[in-house]
Order: C-alpha cells, then sequence, then structure tokens
C-alpha cells in the first residue's frame, strides 16, 4: 500500500484529471466510486490500475477481508481525507474509488445477438447509465453510441448503470451511420421509434433488429431516419407525447424478451 | 401587469419560500418554471396564483401573444433579471415561472380504473417524476404515494413529469396500508414486484390490480409484503439484479396495455 500525503503529487494530479472527459480520453481511462461499484470492477475483472482509499477505509479492514483477493498491495493507494474529498464526485464519499483502465475499443460489432441496441445522441447521463442497466438487464452485451451520445464514463453515468458499465461492451461510433449500414448488411433490419408511425411495437417480431433511441428532445436524427427499415411507435394512450428515453428502451427491449421466452407461458398457465 | 423590483417584498418573499418543502405545504402552492411547462399549466387549467416573468420574457412579447388568454392581467409579476435569477431553480433561467395552488386533496381513490398504481416510497425526483409522466402515457388518472415517498412538488420532479404533473391526480396517503386495503375490498388484488418468486409479469392477466413499486433501494416494504395478494417478477436475463424503478414501472404498465389494447394485433398483422 502507498501512502501519498501530497495534493501535488502528479499521480493524485493525474487521477484527479479523470473527472474531466478530455482526460479520460487522453488517457483512456475513468474513475469508479463507492464500495459497491469497485466491488463489481474487482469481480466482472475490469483492468484496474489504482485503488484509492482514505484513512477511515483504511481502518474499516473491508480490504484485507474483501477486495485484496488477486490484486496487486502496489495498486492501493492511501490518502487523507481532503485530499480523498477533493478527488471524490460524490457529496458524502465512502472513501473508495479504482481508476480503471478502458477496455481497447474494437470498432468491430458483435453481430451474435438477435438484438442490438444503437443510442443516437442520448444526452441525460442517468438516461444513459439507465440504459445500459436495463441492456445488461436482458442479456445484451454490447451498445452502439453515436458520436453525440454523452460520455459513458461520466460519474453519473457509471453510478446509474450500477455495474453494468462492466459487462456491456460500449462500441463508440465514428460514423453512426455506417456502423448501422454495417448492421444491415448482416441481415438486420433499423427500427427508429418515431411518433409519425401507427405501426406498434407489438405488431412487429422483434427479431433481428438493429432498436435505435432517439435524443430525449430531437428524437432519431434525420441521417438515420433515412437509412431505417421500420417506424415504430410505442402506443400513447393518455395526453403525454412521448417515453423517457430510459423508459422507453425498458418498454422495447422487454416486449423482446416477452416474444422470444415468454410466449409459451401465454398460451397456458394464466392467473 | 404588477412590477416588483424589490426582494424585500412580501409577496416574493413568499413565492421564494416555495422551493422548500416546508413552505409548500404550509401554502398549498408550488412552483412551475419554463415556457412550456406555464403553457401545460394554462392549458390544462391548473389553478395559477402568479405568473412571475423577467424582464427579457416580457420584452418577446410572448405574454401578450401566447400566454395571456383568459388570464387576469393582475396574475402577471414583472420583475428584474437579478430577482428572477435569484426565485429560479435552474442555471440558464428561461425567464417565467408560475405559482400554482395544489388542488384540494381528496384522500378518495378512484376505482374506475383497471390498474391503480402505488408508490412505496420512490425516493428519487427523477424516477418520481418520470414516473407520473409514463403513467399519464398510458391514461391513468390517478397515484397512491406513500407517506415516504418524494415529494412531487419539488421542481425536478415537475420537470421530469414533462407536464403530466397536470393531469394526474396524486393521492397522498397518510396511511399507505389502509389505502391498499381499501382497494382489496374494491376488488383489487395488490401485485408487487419482487426478486423473490419465479411469477413473471407475462404469466399474469394485468386487470383490476394495485401495482405496488417500491423503494429503489430495499423494494417494497415489509408491511405491504405482508397483505400483498401477488408476488410477481420482470424476468432479468442478465447479470443485473434489477431494473431502475422508473423502467420496471413502463414495462409492467405496457405490458398492461400490451395486454388490453393489442392482444387481437398479435394474432394476424405481424411483420
Amino acid at each position: 500500500m502507498q501512502v501519498i500525503t501530497s495534493k501535488e503529487n502528479p499521480l493524485i494530479k493525474q487521477i484527479c484529471k479523470l473527472k474531466e472527459k478530455k482526460y479520460r480520453n487522453e488517457y483512456g481511462q475513468y474513475l469508479v466510486e463507492g464500495v459497491k461499484l469497485v466491488k463489481e470492477a474487482i469481480e466482472e475483472k475490469a483492468d484496474i490500475k489504482h485503488i484509492v482509499i482514505n484513512e477511515e477505509m483504511k481502518e474499516t479492514g473491508l480490504i484485507e477481508k474483501h477486495l485484496k483477493n488477486g490484486l496487486q498491495t502496489n495498486e492501493f493507494i492511501q490518502v487523507p481525507n481532503s485530499i480523498f474529498k477533493w478527488i471524490s464526485e460524490v457529496e458524502n464519499p465512502q472513501g473508495i474509488l479504482a481508476v480503471i483502465q478502458k477496455k481497447s475499443e474494437k470498432v468491430q460489432i458483435d453481430y451474435s445477438q438477435d438484438i442490438i441496441l444503437a443510442l443516437d445522441d442520448i444526452q441525460d447521463p442517468g438516461n444513459l447509465g439507465t440504459i445500459i442497466r436495463t441492456a445488461d438487464s436482458i442479456g445484451l452485451k454490447q451498445i452502439l453510441l453515436s458520436k453525440g451520445t454523452a460520455d459513458p464514463y461520466n460519474s453519473k453515468v457509471i453510478r446509474s448503470t450500477m455495474g453494468a458499465i462492466f459487462r456491456v461492451r460500449l462500441v463508440e461510433c465514428e460514423n453512426f451511420v455506417q456502423m448501422l449500414k454495417a448492421c444491415q448488411e448482416n441481415k438486420y433490419s433499423i427500427l427508429v421509434t418515431s411518433l409519425d408511425t401507427k405501426q406498434s411495437i407489438y405488431d412487429l417480431t422483434l427479431k433481428r433488429k438493429v432498436i435505435v433511441i432517439g435524443n430525449e428532445a430531437n428524437g432519431v436524427s434525420k441521417k438515420v431516419l433515412e437509412i431505417a427499415d421500420q417506424k415504430v411507435t410505442i402506443p400513447m394512450l393518455g395526453k403525454t407525447e412521448s417515453l423517457n428515453a430510459s423508459v422507453a428502451t425498458g418498454v422495447i427491449l422487454y416486449e423482446y424478451v416477452r416474444q422470444n421466452f415468454f410466449m409459451k407461458n401465454k398460451a397456458n398457465g394464466k392467473k
């Protein structure tokens, strides 16, 4: 365990910089904070560069008891509470955070699953994190992200994923439309949500589809609409015009789950 | 149009107090901010006490053109930008907010709909607002709120509802369990989400149900579990253990929509 007591230490300064997107991109690293998320990072074998703890965390014995297995001693850095508070992005820090190396970004798409989720400029970090969590809940292994999507390594996104960030591969697309076309060449059809159609998600068989979720305010972008194979709507029965982006994603992904895993149960066994 | 230029004006001071829950309860009033929400408040005939605008908003002519119909001149208060900024709860205020009188709270439950949504200590304002929006999207007219639920008149909740706050009746329950029992007496069964059952939402017919959504961290409370008629789970196919509360609500409410409005479409017309 390395003990650092100065804010001027270059490593501490570098870690602190990871709160900004610019430096997360430069170093290819990001921060996750809190006992639960750090535990998940270890369990999911994320590429942990350092674990920073404060004095109070040291005293709990949690590190010795639960977290040290398989990790190198020199990955741990202990700092005074004041420095921890300075690095931390939450109001009441638990006293533990990890610096994680992003996976080397293969731009390749995995065509092994029936559904590919693609996000077209989702802006709200809470929505983005919740969508990643929802995708993981149905076992999706990847999500395609357009260039205008919020940074998935932002701390608010990571908190909202509840650990799913370590399991779902995020494909940040330089050219989103090109990636969608590649999916088409691999026999997926591009499905976009729209207010401008009568075809509901319940009229479709959700197989071999790319589901594109549009920006919170503007919906799916024009470029994507132009190459889309199918427009589909989630029926609105009240006066509200649209759903929150993460709720819409959940409704569509779980319609896929129902169709593919629960159609048999529907025929009989109703209560 | 009344013009007020002093922060010490008693009306301005009272309006400013409405940012705190304590005073929202005391005065029975709350604030909504931004052009879109204020327009919705007018359209939905919310009980508007005052509309506060800044000088810039006055100059846009928006008030004369669009908002004045049916409103009294003396409902408008113009203040300097500096005072507006002081009242406002957003970083870049649009320069318009409304003071609205809460509906007199009848504790009576409306038993006219097939589904009653009940929230058991939902804590996150974003979740609460999104749930209200989702309920309105399927035409639900009311939601029951346990005492430990976040204040629905908090500004973040109101923004997340996207206007649904003016349409959905919120029944704040002094005694949540008693209210649920009253629903049972009116032939509803109480449905709780739980990780502790194999019965999925796709195994049930969602008719005459109270759907209880539990707290984000702790789920449905023990008192409610004790009187529940059915436990049900949303299937988790990945490693994520649970869904975000608003996504879970959306998945269940739209399963109700599918069962009740789209079962015919399912049999034929698949694409």
